[in-house]
C-alpha cells in the first residue's frame, strides 16, 4: 500500500545505495578512519562554509543527541528544551540516563523563544545563590521541529545572542534538516546554521541514507578523546565506511539538497490535495511533514486506500494525523492519494 | 593491497548487500516492526532449535555488550570476565559507564576457567556477610575469544553449571560466532549455545554483514520494555529494516554457516603458508584470526606487499601480527601472501 | 542575632543530643546494625501503626530522594513531580544524576493534583504506543511542600487512587513532616500517610536531628540488597548508631511530635504579629514557614535586628521573604521580632 | 563485652563530642557555610602546610572516594588501583556506579608498585593506538592501607613521580590517615602527603569523629561548582556544621594527632600480649589494625571474652581475625582480653 507514514519507510537513496554497492568489495579501515568517512567530512565542512568545523558521523537521532548532550555537558549543567523537543519526549529519557537534566521551557508550535531561554538562564546566572540548581548550559532547538516548523533566520540568531551571553552551547538537532533548508518559506541557510550554532547534525536516516547523522562542531568544541567516548557508549561503527560512503553520496553532487527539494515539491502538491477539498491543518507547517485534521470515520475509510501515521486525538469526532514525504514519494503515489480523497469526501 | 587485517575490512557478502538493494523500495515500518525482522528472528530460532527463544537486533558489539549487560543486571550487581575479555580491555569503559562492574578473572588463552568463577562467586555466595560487595550475576564469555580459541562443549557445560549453582547469568559474545562454529576443532553447535547460554549474540558486523548483531534471549530473560531500554541507550535503529534485511539474507540457506566454512578454509590454508616456512604462532588458534610472531625486519619486509594487524610486541626483535580470514578472503589473495612470504624470507 | 532563616540553623533538639552524648561510650556494631537503629525502626513502625514496614535511615534530604527513585524504579520509568518539586528544582539534578526523569507538572501552591496526574498517566498506559516515552511509575510529593502547604487527607486520598489505577509509587517527601503533622490545620495523621503512601520519609534534619531521615516502605517495596544499593551510592554510614541514637529519642515519648507541636505555637504567633501590623503573606501556608511580602527599604531596616531569607523578588518595591520557626525558636526570639517590627514600620 | 572489632565501634571522641554540645545552641548558615567549616579549614591547611589548598567535608569514605573520583575524572577516564583497594572491593561498585572503571594492579600487603603503575600506565600514553581503551588518569591509594601498611616516604615519591610523568592524579584514601601518621614506623608526614598526593581526604569517622572526612585538594585541583556536584550526588549536609564542629576540634591543640598517638601505643601494647605468647601475625602491621591468625577452637573460646573481627579462613584449622585500637581503647580493655588469652591459652 502506498505510504505517507513517515520519511523512513524506504531504504536508501538509490544513488546512495549504489555507492554502497560500488564501494562494497575494497578493504578500508574500520572505525570511521577510512578514506570515505575524510572525504565525506571535506564535503560538509565545504557546503557548511566551515573549513574549522570538525564533522564526526553516528548511527541515529536519539543517539546523537544522547552523545552530543553527554560528552559536551558537564557535572550540574543541563540542557534547555522546549516541553515538545524530542529529547525531552520521544527518546525514553536517553539525556537523564546519561545523567543530565532537560529544561523544559514553553514551546509555540514546536519552538522556543529566545526570552524564554533568556528568562530561565537569567535565573541561574543572575547571582550567585544557585549552586543547588543545574545549570542550563546548552540550548537544544530542533528544525525543523517536530512539528514540521522552521526558525526564522532572526529568531535563530537572537537565540545565538541568549546563548553567548550566558556562555551555552547552541545544539540544533537537524534530523529533517535538508526538508527544512530546502522548504520554500526558509531564509535560514545551511552556512547560517553552521555559522549560528555551536553544533548541530545533518540528518541522514530521514533523508535518504539507511542510517547515519552528520555532527558538525564549531571549532575547538568536540569534545577530546572523542572516539573513546563514543565507543563508550555503544556509538562507534566497526564498519566505519558505512556512514562515510553514505554522507560521500549525500554530499556528491548536491545529492542531500535534491532530496530535499524533491520532497519540499511532492509536499506542496500533497499539501494542494487537502487545501483544495477544505481540510484543515492541525499545524502549518512550512516542511514535509503535514499534519492534518480528519473526520474520523472519513479517516477510516481513507486508512483502506493509503497508510499514514496517527498522531493525536483532536475532539471526541476528529483526529489529527501526519502525512509525511520524502526522496520516495511519487507522483503516483499522489494520485492513488487524490483517488482515495475523492472516494471518502 | 591485499589485506588481511581483520574481518571488518570489506563491505557485506554479495548476498546481504543484494537483498538490501531487492528490498530497498518497499515501504516498510519503523523500528524493527517490519516483516524482515520477524522473519529473521523466525530463521535464527529454528537455526538455534530454540522456538521459545526471543531475538532482538542491534548495530555492533560493543553496543550489545552493553546493553546485554546494563538491562539485565540491577544495583550493586556485576559481570565476571577474563581479564583478557572484550568488556574489560576495548571498550572504552562501556559497561562501567553504564554503571556496573566487570569483575577480572585468570584468563588462560582468552578463556575462564570453571572453577576460578565458582571460586569468585563463592566468596559472595557462600555466606551472608558481602552485602558492602559487588556480587556477580552474570558470567561473560566470549567465543571464539579475543585470542581466536574456543571452549569446548564441556567446558561450556561447566561453566553453565557454575552459572545455574548461583544464579547467575551465562553470557556469550558471539561476535565471531561463525568462525567459530564451522572451525574443524570445535564439539560445540548453534544448538549446544543456544542450549547453554542464558543469553548470547550471533555477531554479523565481522561475519559478512555492513552491521548487525543478533541477541538471543532464553524464553523468559529478555527484560521488559527492551524497546524502551535500547531506545534510551540511542541502540533503536529507526530504519530497523537494514538489521533485518541482512539477518534474514544470513540465515537463508545457511549462509551465515556458509561464509564461516569459507573463512576456515581460507584460514587453513593460511596457516598451511606460515607453517611451511616455520613461522611460529604465538596462540594456536583455530579460528579466523592468526596470531604470527615475526622478526621485526622481516615483518617491515612484508609490509610492503600485504596489510596485517600489529598485536603486541613479543620482544626486541620479534612482534606478534594478526591475520584474518574473512567471507572476502580469495584464494588470490592467499596467492598475493605466499608471494609476499617467499620475497621475505 | 536573632534568626528565622530556617528549621537547620540550629544543632539538635537538646534531648537528642542528651542520647548522643549518653550512648557515646558503648561498644556497638556499624553500619545500622546496632540495637539503637532496631529500636527506633520498631518505634518509628508503632507510631505509623504499620508493623509490617521496613524502615531505613539516611543523612540528609536530598540523598534520601535520589535513593528511593533510583532505588525504585528501573530503566526507562520516571518520577512525576510538580514543577516546584524539591527534587525538580533544588537538588542540582540528582534524580537525573541517578539516570531517572523527573516529569513536570503544573503546581497550586506546590501541590499536585491528582487529576493532572491522572492525565499524564493516562498518556502513557492508555495504549500501547508509547514505548519511546519514559513511563511515570512514580509520584512525588513533598508534604508541607516548598511553600509550607499541606495536603488535605482527601487529596492524598485521590493521589493514592490515581496511582493505585496506574500501579505506580506514591512517595512523599516529609523532610519537614513533622511540622505539617502538627499544624492545627491539617487532618492528616503519620497512620493516614503510612497507609496511603507506598514510601514516605520522616525528616531528622530539620525537625530536631543533627542529620537524618528515616524512610518508610510498604511491606515488601524495599528494594532488594538495600544495604549494597546505598553502599554503592556513598549513603552508608559507618557508625550508623549516630542515626539510630536520634531517631530512637525523637520516637520517645513523642518527642518529633513536641517538635512540631512547638514550631506550630511559635509560628501562630509570629504569624499573628504580621497580621497585626497589616503584613501580607505570600501564600497562605499553614506550617511552620512564613513567606511574607515585605516593603523593600522595610526589609532593609529589619534585617539590622533579625534574620531571614531572601525568598524572591515581587516587583519593583516588593520582596518575598522567608520566616521559619524550629525547635529552637523562643518566645524571647519572637519578642526580638516585635520589637524590631515595631522599630521599622 | 569488651571490643576491638574496628575503630567505628564507639561514638566521637570526648572532645569532639563536648564541641558539638557547646556549639549546639548557635544560629548558623547551613551547607557549609558557617564559621566552624572556615576555621576548620583554615585548620587543616595549616596543620598540611598547604596555605592554597582546597578543603572540603563530607560525611564518609565511600561517599568521599566516589565524589572525589567521579568529579575529577571525565569520560573514558579510569582510576589505577590495587586488587585489594577499598574501591575495588568493599565500597559495592560505587566509583563503577558513578561511570568509572577501576583498573586493577597487583598489590603487596595492599600496596601499590610504582614500577607497576608505570608499566600500565604506559601501555596507554606509550603511543596513540589506544582511544578504544580506558585512559588511566588517577591512581588511588590507601594510607594505612586495608592491611594496615603504610608506604615509605620513597614510595610516595615514587608513585608521585609516575603520576606526574602521565599526568596523572594522586589521590590518597586516608580513612585511617591519624593511625599511619601516628605509626612509629612511618617516616612520612602530613606535610609530606600534602605536598606529594594531588587530592587525599583526612578521615574523621575512624579516628574519632562521629562521622566526616576532610578532602584537601591541591590548589587549582578542587572540580568547579563543587557544592552543586556534591549536592547531585546526595553528599552535602544541610547542617555543616556538623562537620566543621568536629573537624575543628580535632584540629585544635592536635587532638588528632593525639588520637593517632593513643591507638598506636594501644597496638603496642595489644600486639606484645599476642607476641609474648607466641600467636603469629597474618601481616606485620604498623597501624592499628592487627592481623592475628588464631587456631580456631582457640578463637572460639576467645569470643567468650572480647569481641573481635572475622577476616579470613587461613586453613582447615586457623582463622584470621582483626583487633583494632581507637581512641577509645583503654589499658582496662587490654588487661580483659590478657586475662582472655591467659584463659585460652
Amino acid at each position: 500500500m502506498v505510504s505517507f507514514e513517515s520519511d523512513y519507510i524506504a531504504g536508501a537513496h538509490p544513488k546512495v545505495l549504489q555507492r554502497l554497492v560500488d564501494t562494497n568489495q575494497e578493504s578500508l579501515s574500520g572505525y570511521g578512519t577510512d578514506k570515505y568517512c575524510s572525504s565525506a567530512k571535506e564535503k560538509i565542512k565545504k557546503a557548511c562554509d566551515a573549513p574549522d568545523a570538525e564533522v564526526e558521523f553516528l548511527t541515529g537521532g536519539t543517539q546523537t543527541n544522547m552523545v552530543v548532550i553527554s560528552t559536551m555537558l558537564r557535572g550540574n549543567e543541563g540542557v534547555i528544551a522546549a516541553k515538545t523537543g524530542h529529547i525531552n519526549c520521544h527518546e525514553a529519557g536517553s539525556v537523564e540516563y546519561s545523567g543530565y537534566k532537560v529544561m523544559e521551557v514553553e514551546q509555540y508550535e514546536g519552538k522556543l523563544k529566545a526570552k524564554d531561554v533568556d528568562a530561565l538562564a537569567e535565573t541561574f546566572y543572575g547571582d550567585e545563590n544557585h549552586e543547588h540548581m543545574v545549570y542550563p548550559k546548552m540550548v537544544y532547538i530542533s528544525h525543523p521541529t517536530e512539528y514540521g516548523t522552521l526558525y526564522s533566520k532572526a529568531e535563530l540568531e537572537e537565540l545565538a545572542a541568549v546563548c553567548k551571553k550566558y556562555s551555552m552551547y547552541l545544539f540544533l538537532d537537524g534530523a529533517r534538516l535538508g526538508y527544512g533548508l530546502m522548504s520554500k518559506a526558509t531564509d535560514v541557510s545551511l552556512h547560517d546554521i553552521a555559522k549560528l550554532c555551536d553544533v548541530f547534525y545533518i540528518g541522514g536516516t530521514k533523508v535518504g541514507a539507511l542510517c547515519g547523522e552528520a555532527i558538525v562542531f564549531k571549532k575547538g568544541l568536540r569534545p577530546e578523546h572523542f572516539v573513546g567516548l563514543i565507543k563508550q557508549r555503544g556509538a562507534l561503527v566497526a564498519k566505519g565506511r558505512m556512514l562515510g560512503v553514505q554522507f560521500d553520496a549525500l554530499f556528491t553532487d548536491g545529492l542531500y539538497f535534491e532530496i530535499g527539494r524533491h520532497a519540499e515539491e511532492m509536499k506542496e502538491k500533497l499539501r494542494k490535495l487537502f487545501i483544495d477539498r477544505g481540510i484543515r491543518f492541525f499545524i502549518d507547517s512550512p516542511t514535509n511533514q503535514q499534519f492534518v485534521i480528519l473526520e474520523n470515520s472519513m479517516m477510516e475509510e481513507l486508512k483502506k486506500y493509503v497508510a499514514f501515521s496517527f498522531w493525536e486525538k483532536l475532539d471526541a469526532d476528529h483526529t489529527v494525523v501526519r502525512f509525511a514525504t520524502g526522496w520516495s514519494t511519487t507522483e503516483e503515489d499522489l494520485k492513488v492519494l487524490e483517488d482515495a480523497l475523492n472516494k471518502v469526501m
